[in-house]
C-alpha cells in the first residue's frame, strides 16, 4: 500500500510509493523508444490488454470491453494510489500519515491511435470532457476522497511514458491538493476585501489590455497569465463565473472542446510540436458535510480553469529553493506569437 | 530590466527576463556538448573571461583578476536579477509588480577544472562555505534586498549548462522567496505550540528511529527526510539549534565540508554520478528594522539546512498540478543504499 506522508515543516503531502520501490539501478536504465501502434494497449482491438472498463461511449452500442467505442475509461495499470481499503490517518511520532487510497483512472481518447490531442476531432474531446465530467462525479460520492485532479501529459517528457495515444488521467486524492489549498485561499482573500471574485477581474483586466489574451469566444477566454511561470504557460477560463467544471453547461464543454483543441494546434504551429502538460483547477468535492459553509464561500469565489504548460525548460536550483519561478518568455509576447500563429483554417472556431 | 510579477492567486512571484526574451526558436536549439576545458570560463589563467572578481581567496598573495587564488567570486554573465537600480514596486492595474533588481554573484570552488564538488578536496569547501557566507554578509548590507539564495547545480539537466566547473551561486532577491515564507510559517506555528523547534524535534525523532539516517558527525546529522520529495532526498542539517548558516561556528563549518563532501560522494556511488542540486535554506536578512521583532521569533524557531536533490525524475502533470510529489523511492530505503554505499577509505569523516 503506498503511503501518503505530510512534511511537517509546510504541510505539503507526498506520495510514497512503498510497495514498488525503485531502487538506484531503476534510474539508470535509458529512455525507452515509444511503442509501436500494434503493442498500444489504449488502440481499439485491444481491449484485453487494460483492466476492465470503468465506462465507454459506444453510440452504435456493442458490447463491454469490446470494439466500438469512442471515448473509454480503465484503471491504470500503474495506479499512484489504490481503490481498496481504509485511509488509517495516523502519526509515527510527530509525524502524520495515511494509506494512499485514491482512484486513478485513464480516459482514453480515441479508438484511433492519434497522439497528440491537438489532432483529435473536436466533438471526440467534447465528448471526453463530458465523460471526465461523470467520472468526477462518480467519484465524489465516495466519501474518501477530497478533490479529483484531471490532468494530461503529452510526450515522453511531459510524463507520457512509452504510450503515444491521446489520453488524459483523474487522480482522486483523499487530501486535498496544496496547489488548490493555496488557490482557494487567495481567491478568498480577494473576495472577503472587494467582494468580487479575483479571476473575474483578471478576466476584465485582461480584456481590456489585450496584450495577453490569445483568444475569446463566446464563453472561453484564452490567455498567457501576467505572472507565467512557464514560457508559453495558457490559461483557458470560462468568461462566466463558476467554481466547479461539475457545472459546465452543455455550450461550454462544447466551446471548450473548439478553444482547447485550437489552442493546442497553436502551440503545435508555434514550438513544433512540444510536449504538454494541461490541467484542471476545479472546485473540491462536496462530500463532506461538515464542509458546507465552506463550500459556499468557495462557490462565491473561486473559478475553475485549465491551465497549459509546455515542457521547453526543466527546473534548476534557484526554482527548486526558492519557489520563485524565472521565465525567459514575457506572457505578452508568448500571446502575440499564439495569435499570429498560421494553424489549419478548419480549427478555426 | 527584468520584472518581478506576483501571481494574483497565490502571491507567488515570478522572474520575467523582458530584456533577453527567449523566442519560439529558442526553444528548439538542441542540447549542446559541454565546453571542452581550454574554454572554461572559470579555470585558473582564464580570468579574463569572466567580469571583475567581487572577491578571491588567494593564501600566497597574487594580484587581483590575476592568477594564484583557491576560490574565486564572479558576477554571474547571465544574471537573472540585475544590481542597479530602484526597486520601483508599483501596480498595473490589479496586479503588482517590480523591477528585478538583485545580485547573482557564481563562487568558483576550484582553479582545477573539477566538474563535481564531490571531487573537491574538503579544505577547498570549507573555504567556499566561508567565502559564501561573506559574500551574504555584504549582500544583506543592501536594504533592497531580503534574502540571498545559496544553491548549487551540478550536471546540465540540474542546471549547469555547459560549463563543467564546480561552482556554487548566490541570488539576492528582494523578496522572500515563498518556499521560505512556507518553511518559517511552519517552524513558526510548531513553536508557538509546543515551544520547540520543529526541526529539533525532527533530529530527536530520527535520531531514535535512525532508519533514514544517512550518518551524524560532531556537529551534523544527514538524513532523508519522512516526507521525501524526490528519491534520493537528502537534508543536512547541523545538530546544534542555529536559524542562520551565516552564524555557524568555525566547527561547524569544517564538520559540514567534510560531511557534505562524502555525502555527494556516497550519491555519486549510489547513482552513477547524478546530476543534483543542493540548496541552503537559512534565516532571512535582518537588514529591515522593522521586522526585528520577527527576527526573533525566527531565530528561535527556524533551523538552517542544506537540501540535496538527486534529479532522477522529472515532474509530470500530476505534480504541476496538485503541489503533491510522487516519490518512488522510501527514505528509508534510500538511506540504507546511502548508508551502505563503498566509498573510497580518503572520504570517510
Amino acid at each position: 500500500m503506498p503511503e501518503l506522508r505530510k512534511d511537517p515543516l509546510i504541510g505539503r503531502w507526498v506520495i510514497i510509493a512503498t510497495d514498488r520501490a525503485k531502487r538506484p539501478i531503476d534510474f539508470l536504465t535509458p529512455q525507452e523508444d515509444p511503442l509501436p501502434q500494434p503493442e498500444c494497449p489504449f488502440c481499439e482491438g485491444h481491449e484485453e490488454r487494460t483492466q476492465g472498463e470503468i465506462m465507454a461511449v459506444r453510440s452504435n452500442g456493442g458490447r463491454s470491453n469490446g470494439a466500438g467505442w469512442s471515448v473509454r475509461v480503465v484503471p491504470s495499470i500503474k495506479p499512484v494510489l489504490r481503490i481498496e481499503g481504509d485511509l488509517h490517518r495516523r502519526a509515527k511520532g510527530m509525524y502524520d500519515l495515511m494509506n494512499g487510497v485514491g482512484a486513478h483512472e485513464i480516459i482514453v481518447e480515441c479508438p484511433q491511435h492519434i497522439a497528440n490531442a491537438a489532432d483529435l476531432p473536436a466533438p471526440l474531446l467534447r465528448s471526453a470532457f463530458e465523460v471526465s465530467m461523470q467520472r468526477m462525479r462518480d467519484l465524489e460520492r465516495d466519501p474518501r476522497f477530497r478533490y479529483a485532479l484531471w490532468f494530461k501529459n503529452y510526450g515522453a517528457i511531459a510524463g507520457a511514458g512509452r504510450v503515444a495515444h491521446s489520453r488524459s488521467q483523474l487522480i482522486a486524492t483523499p487530501v486535498t491538493p496544496l496547489r488548490l489549498k493555496e488557490e482557494l485561499a487567495g481567491a478568498r482573500r480577494h473576495f472577503e476585501e472587494k467582494e468580487r471574485c479575483l479571476i473575474c477581474d483578471v478576466l476584465n483586466q485582461e480584456r481590456d489590455a489585450q496584450a495577453r489574451v490569445v483568444m475569446e469566444t463566446a464563453s472561453m477566454m484564452v490567455l498567457c497569465p501576467f505572472a507565467s511561470r512557464f514560457p508559453f504557460e495558457v490559461w483557458i477560463v470560462p468568461t462566466r463565473h463558476s467554481s466547479d467544471f461539475g457545472r459546465a453547461t452543455p455550450e461550454e464543454l462544447s466551446d471548450l472542446s473548439l478553444v482547447f483543441k485550437q489552442v493546442l494546434q497553436r502551440l503545435k504551429v508555434v514550438l513544433d510540436n512540444p510536449p504538454y502538460n494541461a490541467l484542471l483547477h476545479t472546485a473540491p468535492f462536496r462530500n463532506q458535510p461538515d464542509r458546507i459553509s465552506h463550500w459556499k464561500t468557495i462557490e462565491e469565489d473561486y473559478h475553475w480553469h485549465i491551465e497549459l504548460i509546455p515542457r521547453l525548460t526543466r527546473l534548476a536550483g534557484f526554482e527548486w529553493g526558492s519557489g520563485f519561478y524565472i521565465n525567459a518568455t514575457p506572457p505578452e509576447e508568448a500571446a502575440r506569437y499564439l495569435r499570429e500563429a498560421l494553424i489549419p483554417e478548419a480549427v478555426h472556431v
